[in-house]
C-alpha cells in the first residue's frame, strides 16, 4: 500500500467541470448502489492533482542514486500490507487464524481449470527456436494467435493484424515502456480517479512519467450520471488545470472495464474520450486488462477495438494480459496492440528488458488458440462463479446496509465506508483499514487509489467460499465495532 | 549491428596508462595466439572514450518523444545485419545458400540435451502459487536454489544466501536495473573496451548512463601480459580522463570471461580491479553469464564469488545467467548476487518490469538442482563439443594465417583481419564486414564492441558442424578474395 501526495489547484466554481454539491441519488437502475449523502462538514472536492512521486521521502542509501532510493521507497512503502499477510497467510488447515486477502485483484477461482488446462501435455513443447535470442516483439505465431484472439473476443470490425502487435511480460511492462517513448521526463497522463495506484509507478520508476489525475466523485449529479462519472468537461477542466501549471500533458490513460469501480464505458463514451484525445492531440492507452471479466450478461462491454472507425488510430494503444481475464497474474503475459508503427517499435525495442520466455509463449500461443475451451469451458464457469461471488459478497453488504459501486465486471467491489469514519480524513481512512488488518482482512484503501473522498475501500471477491466467508466475518467484526466508535465519536 | 561515436580525450603521454608503441609479441605459452604487428601507419591509439549514445541520430517521429525517437533508432540501427539475415537464414535442406549466422554468440551445439531435459515431465507443474502474483525477487524456492547452484560451481568460501539473491528475466534487464537505481542520469560506468557492445543499450536505453570505455590494446607491451591487457593504470586513466571532463562515474563493469575476447581473469587481476574500484567507492558489476562455457581444462577460471575476501562487499554484485551457460537465450532467466540489500531491494522493484513465468521460475529450479544432469551430462558434453568446435575453427584460421585471441572460455575467437583492410579505418572494417555478409556469413565486427582498432572480428564457433564449416568456407572466400584486394591496394 502506498499513497502519494498530489499538489491540489484551485478551480474557477464557474467552470464547467465545477463540482455540484446537489445530493446524492441512489440508482439500482444502472446496477449502482448507492445510498447517504455527503456529509455537511465535507469540502467540495478538488477537480484534478499533478502527482508528484518525490515529494514524500528523502535520499537514504549512500549506495543508491537518488532515483535509485526512489525506486526502493515504493517497494518499502508498497510492501506494508502485504508483508504484513505475507508473514501470516490464511491458510484452512495451517493457519486458520492468518490475514484473508480480500485486497489483491486476482481471480483465484479458477486455478482447478487452469492447471488442468495448462497441465497438457500440449504445454510442453521444447525447441530450438524456443531456447534461442527471440525477435523481441514476441514469437510471429504469438503475434498472429494474440491478433486473432483480440479479433475474436474485441469483435473488431476487420482482422486485427500480428504487426501492431508487441508481446511482453505484462501490463505493468508495458506502461513502463509507453510512458517512455512517448514522454520526455516529468511529463505526465491524465488518468480519471480513483484508478488501480500501480500504475503510478509503472509511469514513474523508470520513465519518470507523471499522472495528472481527473478526479471523480461519487455524487450522482444528473439522471444520465452515475457515481464516479467521467465525462469530457472533467477531462478538459483537468487538462487545462495541468497546462496553467506548466505540466505538459502527452497521453490519457483508460481503464475499460474500470479499477476499482468495475465499470464499463458505452461506446459513445469511449468516442466521446477519444475525440477529446485527437482535439488536443493526446495518446490513448485503453487498459482492457478485465474485458473477459465481465460476469455480468445485461452489461454490454465494448472494446475500443470494436469501434467502427477510431478518431485517432495512431494514437490509440490498446493493453491487454492474461493476468486478470485468465487468472494468471504470476504467467506474466501481456500485449500492445497499435497502429503505430513508430511506437510499437520503440516498445518493441524496450522489450528486451520485457521479454518472456520461448516457451512460454508457446504456451499462450496454444491456450489462446484452444477456443473450445474457452469458450465452452472456461469463460463460462470463469463468469458463473465471478457471479456468485459477487452476489454472495454484495448481499452481505447489503444485509450491512454499505453502500457499494459495482457493475458486473472485474474482480472487486468499491465500497463505501464513509460513514464508518469519525472524520473524512485519510487519516482516519488509514486507520479503518490497520483496524481491518488487525482483524486478520486485507482490504486496500481508495487513497491507494487517489480517491478523494476518504472511506471508501476496493474489496475484491474473486476467491473461494471458505475464504470470503470468513473474510465477510472478520468485515463485518470490525464494522460492528468500528460503527459504534464513529457513533460514540460526538460524545467525546 | 550498432555502433556509437566516443568523444575522445586526449592524454598526456607521460601518464601511466600512455600507449606504448612497441612490436607486438607472440604469447602462445599463455595460450593466446597472435602474429604481425601493427602498422607502421596506425595513429596511436586513445586510451577513453565517454559515450554519447544521442550523437548519432535525430528525433524523427512525431508520435515519440526524443527519449522514444532514441530507443526507437536503437531498434532500426541495431537490427540491420539481423534482419538481412533473418530475411535469408541458412537452412540445410530448405535454404542452403541462406545466411550462416556466426554473429550471434549463442550456443547451438546442445539442443539435443535442453530438450530431452526440459521435455522430461517434472517440468511442468502447475500450482495456485505460480499462477499468482510472485514476489518480485523471485520465488523463494528458486533463489535458494540459485544460492545453492551459485555456492558451487562460483566455489564459494562460505554458502551464499537466499535473501542476496535476485532473479529476473536476463542479465540485460539486471543492466537496465543496476544502471538506474545506482547512477543519475548522464553518470556512467567503466568499462574496458572491446566488451559486449549491447551493454550500450542496456544502461542508457532506460537508465540514461554512459559508459566510459577503458580502451585496450591487442600489442603486448610486456613479458606479464597479453593482446588486449586490463590493466590497474588504464582504469586510473580512463577514470582520471572522464572525471577531468566533468562525468560522474560510479562503477566498473567487468565481463568474466570477457566477451569478446574469451579472456579470463585471474584471482590476482580480479583483487586488484576490485581494490582499484574500493579505493575510488565504484560498484563494480561482474558479469560471468559465460562462468560454466570455460572449456580449456587448462584455465583456471575463478568467480569473483570464490574470492575469499571481497575489497568491498557492498558494491561488488554479480550477475549470472542461463542464456550462455546452458544455451538458452530465449529462455530468459538471469540473476543479481549482492550482499547490498539497499541494491538488492532498489532491483526487486523495478523486477515488476523484469519479472518471469513461475512456470519458468519452477523449471529453472529443476534444471539448477538437477546435479546429476549438470555434472554427468551436460557440462562434459558441452564442453567437448565447445572445444572440438573451437579446435575446428582455430586451425581453419591457422591455415589461413590469421592471428586471433582465444584462451578456451565462451562462444568466440577475436580475429585480427586487420590486414586484410586497404586502410585502418572503420569504413574499410564495415566494408568487409558487408562483403562477409554479400557472402551469406554474418560475423560481428570490432566496432560493434567499442574495439578502436579497426579490422577485429568476432566469430562464434558454438555452432554444429555443418553450418561451421559452410561457415568458414564462405569466410575463407571471403578473405582471399579481399586479401588480394589488400595486397593490390598500394599500387592503385
Amino acid at each position: 500500500m502506498f499513497t502519494l501526495p498530489q499538489k491540489d489547484s484551485g478551480t474557477p466554481t464557474t467552470s464547467p467541470g465545477s463540482v455540484s454539491t446537489q445530493g446524492l441519488h441512489s440508482n439500482r437502475g444502472d446496477g449502482l448502489e448507492r445510498e447517504g449523502s455527503r456529509k455537511p462538514d465535507q469540502k467540495p472536492l478538488k477537480l484534478y492533482g499533478v502527482g508528484d512521486p518525490t515529494a514524500m521521502f528523502f535520499s537514504d542509501s549512500p549506495y543508491l542514486s537518488s532515483r535509485g532510493s526512489t525506486i526502493k521507497w515504493f517497494w518499502d512503502s508498497a510492501e506494508e500490507g502485504y508483508r504484513t499477510y505475507h508473514m501470516d497467510e490464511y491458510d484452512e488447515d495451517e493457519n486458520p487464524s492468518g490475514i484473508i486477502n480480500l485486497g489483491t485483484s486476482e481471480n483465484k477461482l479458477c486455478f482447478d481449470l487452469l492447471s488442468r488446462r495448462l497441465s497438457q501435455s500440449d504445454m510442453l513443447r521444447v525447441e530450438p527456436s524456443l531456447l534461442q535470442y527471440p525477435d523481441w516483439r514476441g514469437h510471429l505465431f504469438l503475434r498472429e494467435e494474440v491478433a486473432r484472439f483480440l479479433s475474436f473476443y474485441c469483435r473488431s470490425p476487420a482482422p486485427l493484424k500480428p504487426e501492431n502487435v508487441v508481446v511482453l511480460n505484462g501490463c505493468a511492462s508495458l506502461f513502463s515502456a509507453l510512458a517512455t517513448v512517448l514522454c520526455e521526463v516529468g511529463e505526465a497522463f491524465l488518468i480519471p480517479a480513483p484508478y488501480y495506484g500501480a500504475i503510478t509507478q509503472h509511469v514513474y520508476l523508470y520513465g519518470n512519467v507523471r499522472l495528472v489525475c481527473v478526479y471523480l466523485e461519487s455524487e450522482v449529479t444528473g439522471l444520465e450520471t452515475r457515481p464516479f462519472q467521467l465525462t469530457v468537461e472533467k477531462l478538459e477542466m483537468a487538462l487545462a488545470g495541468a497546462n496553467s501549471e506548466g505540466v505538459k500533458v502527452k497521453g490519457l490513460i483508460l481503464i475499460n472495464p474500470q479499477n476499482p469501480l468495475g465499470d464499463v464505458y458505452s461506446p459513445g463514451e469511449l468516442q466521446e474520450y477519444l475525440k477529446f484525445a485527437k482535439r488536443h492531440e493526446l495518446h490513448v492507452m485503453v487498459d482492457e486488462v478485465y474485458m473477459l471479466s465481465v460476469f455480468e450478461e445485461s452489461v454490454g462491454y465494448h472494446s475500443v477495438l470494436s469501434l467502427e472507425r477510431l478518431p485517432d488510430p495512431q494514437r490509440t494503444h490498446v493493453m491487454w494480459a492474461t493476468s486478470k481475464d485468465f487468472g494468471m497474474s504470476g504467467l506474466r503475459f501481456g500485449t500492445l496492440y497499435t497502429e503505430n508503427q513508430d511506437v510499437a517499435t520503440a516498445v518493441s525495442s524496450l522489450c528486451r528488458y520485457h521479454g518472456l520466455s520461448g516457451l512460454v509463449q508457446y504456451q499462450m500461443a496454444q491456450l489462446l488458440r484452444d477456443r473450445d475451451w474457452i469458450n465452452q469451458v472456461y469463460l463460462p464457469e470463469n463468469h458463473a462463479r465471478l457471479k456468485a461471488a459477487h452476489t454472495y459478497v454484495s448481499e452481505e453488504l447489503r444485509a450491512l446496509g454499505i453502500p457499494f459501486v459495482s457493475r458486473g465486471a472485474g474482480f472487486f467491489i468499491w465500497v463505501d465506508l464513509r460513514k464508518y469514519l469519525p472524520a473524512a480524513t485519510s487519516e482516519e481512512e488509514m486507520l479503518l483499514w490497520r483496524r481491518f488488518l488487525d482483524n486478520k482482512v486485507l482490504l486496500s484503501f481508495g487513497q491507494a487509489f487517489e480517491c478523494k473522498e476518504p472511506g471508501w475501500f476496493r474489496l475484491v471477491f474473486s476467491d473461494k467460499t471458505h475464504r470470503l466467508r470468513l473474510g465477510m466475518q472478520r468485515v463485518r467484526r470490525v464494522l460492528e465495532g468500528k460503527s459504534q466508535v464513529a457513533e460514540d465519536a460526538p460524545s467525546c
